[in-house]
């Protein structure tokens, strides 16, 4: 009753960001108020201008503002494999790692039923699309959690059914790791997935 | 590279939110962009809204739509005293307790040299001037924190000068509160500002 109208409806708008509380929402909505209007309306503009440009790639599915994305049109990249990632962030990091030069096909989430994500809501249909279109191996590089796992066995089971290659990213010890401090599930599959040494 | 501008923009701009990082803010953008794109049209316009339509209440400070706010227009307030809080949430929270009928100041802040908030940036001379106006007893409901005790005291030396009469709220253990659990810090001042018992 003390809070003007449009305080409140902006204190409930702000709940829509993903970990921001009742608390956090009205500490931010203070501080923009007080200390940043500026940065507030440049928000707004930056909220707007991003909702009405950002589309997806229609081919790796990564958010775009073209019909096709930089990575997915240019020619020097490879294409005979198809990376699998999560989430963009996913794609940054492999793309910094300069590990891989192949194309990519972002699933923009992962099987997560308690948060209502089921195979239903990731676009299965168009990479099943996309790696018969590339005719390559297809490489599952989701997050090694409960979540990220159970995506990968879905998508190999799917993608073989379909007659492709599939493989799934190294588990192991990180570089620079100690067996000291390692954890011990860590540990367990690098042993069980050890390679031969040849030479 | 691999980023669109317009969603490398809003990553930035979520950048003025308090307590966002750059992880946190690209997890908000792919959130809104991915899931919730009214949330974040709706986000937009109640920023833009709430920029242009909230003031300050030219008697308490507090955040307000009108030149007056509701509670400084009240007849029903009594103006022998006057209460001063650090933020908007501290005036909410003394009104759910519903043991104060008198009139606000809202500091919107408090004397923090870390953060680059001095004397200068909080709206004494208005405080001192509605104290003169109203000619009553002045009540510092700032935090216990370091920062809120400095405040407090500044505030007390200031208004005192001009011979206003000051009070700060008491310290001491909570309703409900076990000397086993409580701090020492607080039992020791529980003890210091002990009362006598009459009657």
């Amino acid at each position: 009753m003390n809070t003007p109208s449009s305080l409140e409806e902006l204190i409930k708008a702000l709940r829509c960001l993903p970990g921001v509380g009742p608390k956090s929402a009205q500490r931010m909505a203070y501080h923009l108020l007080q200390r940043d209007k500026q940065g507030a309306l440049h928000l707004a503009r930056s909220l707007a201008h991003a909702v009405e440009s950002v589309k997806h790639c229609s081919k790796c599915n990564n958010f775009s503002e073209e019909e096709t994305c930089v990575l997915c049109s240019s020619s020097r990249r490879e294409t005979n494999l198809l990376c699998v990632v999560e989430m963009p962030a996913d794609l940054l990091m492999m793309e910094q790692a300069q590990c891989f030069r192949g194309m990519y096909f972002v699933l923009m989430g992962r099987l997560s039923p308690l948060d209502g994500l089921g195979a239903r809501e990731l676009p299965l249909e168009r990479l099943v699309k996309r790696a018969q279109e590339l005719a390559c191996e297809v490489i599952l590089a989701t997050n090694f959690t409960v979540e990220g796992e159970a995506t990968a066995h879905y998508l190999a089971t799917l993608l073989r059914a379909q007659g492709i290659k599939v493989s799934r990213i190294a588990r192991g010890l990180p570089v620079g790791g100690e067996l000291e401090h390692v954890d011990s599930g860590t540990l367990a599959q690098a042993v069980l997935e050890r390679r031969a040494v040849t030479e």
